[in-house]
């Protein structure tokens, strides 16, 4: 049982189950009483790491991120830790394998005190509930990078994922693409719906409408596979806006496989921060996220919160992507 | 000043240190005098995480690795960490971007009882001085893999890189390349100078004498940008055998920029465990660690020392990599 979960049994905050258990003069006796006899009897033991609550005791920041496989991710986390390092901080990664469970996992632990703050970048499947998350921010500064969720009180670091949606589809059907096929991973994604608007604008804007059969939203590399087989043997686009880079790794595979000649029959751009990209059969046209910006936005935000000290003035950074035209969109 | 510094100070071992702090009774009175008096002296505070060294305490091991963003080590890590969670362990991820001053940096910090054990594989630049690996050893369950150094208590799970050195460099002999250019990053690195050993005993087979200028060491990406491109123009090889996947990328984009035509003037052949490599243009001929079976046996390996339970007999496993023959050798 975390204190979390002790909070949710009481009726408290999760804060005031922890300033209970180190009898804060902030908290009533009754309260202390009612705290104490809880843990007694589920004979709950605090992580022996978690001697104090207090921010700024562990040293230690976590970053919780989908996958560090992801170019991007391994990029902004390589920012982080180099400014986490200068201020004498360790960093713990954590990967949710786009796992929400796997995620609640996480913070419930975390929430024992192992750190002093929390960047976050939520997983693909995460429903509706983030209450894991709300739980947290009552204990920890968190500030949220590339995939956010709606809470006004948290930062946010992110890019303008409407806007480069909306450029990379007229880019394609500039191009004459007239069934473009979009890949994203889920609606529940800050990143996906961005861009899917972006990309449902395009259309709006040229007059031209879309089938839901162009909206291909997995959740995994698995599913993506059978998927994106399914949909270039039956719906034959002759174009592709991949906001998942690999994704658009299985889709030139699967193009090899099909023998479908990108560009001559499918037009292809992607979100993609790999530099494999203009080394790929064909070049790739790519979006890319300025992702040690962002690492260090977040990190600077974070320790803003830590420390106290106010750097940024504005609770929400809107970075900009950049386009590289290639071979695969011509 | 760490416990390891206190030691060395006192002229005593880490463990000395740790359990006279922990008012050991395996400890002398004199010895515990000694380092209560030092301790006091420098106004020693143990980690607040710290407030054990006793193994099994923090639910916690750390893995430290040169950089995540070789997908070798991400797909180690992730088997890695799928193994810890279902034992209920936290994983740290370490990153030392080759940095032999952060390794030792990141061991001194892990030395104070953060962790219940480490799985590490050494950094690039790393020199002949492994004192702090020595030290750490003394405190906690080490275990190596891939990247390893020659201590014959410490377990290592390694590849059969010799062996596929050999095999790769009798491929391009094969394919009649004479001038034969070898990439790795260190001497001091075990798996380059395996890797090496079998390039050098491939010409030996061959009777051929190899020159001084086909063996290309580079410490990091920024080194081999300049040193690969001069090579090409210089040296004018006939085939490359890349010990380093992000190298191999380096002279694919550097061939583009120069017009070398991959294979008609330059045959390839990489250790790289990216699956970008069939995708490449042109496709790439490709030596692949069995990375997940690495990572599972180094946790395994690491667990069986932490919870001190027997699961192997040797000390030394060496796993096979298996070769993908493309065009880029053809």
């Amino acid at each position: 049982m975390t204190i979390v979960e002790i909070a949710k049994q009481l009726g408290v905050a999760p804060s005031t189950v922890s300033r209970a258990l180190n009898n804060s003069h902030q908290i009533s006796q009754e309260t202390k009483d009612k705290v104490n006899a809880l843990v007694k009897r589920i004979n709950f033991h605090r992580n022996p790491q978690a001697s104090s609550l207090k921010i700024g005791a562990t040293k230690t920041i976590a970053v919780i991120v989908p996958d560090v496989s992801n170019y991007f991710f391994t990029l902004a986390l390589n920012a982080i830790e180099e400014i986490a390092n200068n201020n004498k901080y360790h960093v713990l990664i954590y990967q949710t394998h786009e796992s929400h469970d796997r995620e609640v996992e996480i913070i419930n632990e975390l929430s024992n005190g192992r750190v002093d703050g929390v960047i976050i970048s939520v997983a693909g499947s995460a429903d509706k509930d983030f209450s894991h998350i709300e739980n947290l921010k009552q204990l920890l500064p968190v500030v949220f990078f590339d995939r956010v969720i709606d809470k006004p009180e948290i930062p946010t670091i992110t890019c303008n994922d409407c806007e480069s949606g909306l450029e990379a589809t007229k880019h394609l059907l500039g191009k004459n693409c007239r069934n473009i096929l979009f890949l994203g991973i889920s609606k529940q994604l800050s990143v996906t719906n961005e861009r899917l608007q972006g990309f449902l604008d395009a259309h709006l804007a040229h007059n031209l409408k879309v089938d839901a059969n162009q909206i291909l939203l997995c959740e995994n590399e698995a599913i993506a596979t059978e998927a994106i087989k399914k949909a270039l043997q039956k719906n034959k686009p002759d174009g592709v806006f991949s906001s998942v880079e690999r994704y658009t790794l299985i889709l030139y595979a699967m193009c090899n496989e099909l023998n479908i000649i990108i560009p001559d029959q499918l037009k292809v751009i992607s979100f993609f921060n790999s530099t494999v990209a203009p080394l790929l059969a064909p070049p790739l046209s790519s979006i890319t996220h300025p992702a040690q910006q962002m690492g260090k936005a977040a990190v600077e935000f974070l320790f803003q919160k830590i420390k106290q000290k106010t750097v940024f003035q504005e609770k929400n950074i809107i970075l900009n992507c950049s386009f590289h035209y290639r071979k695969s969109s011509e």
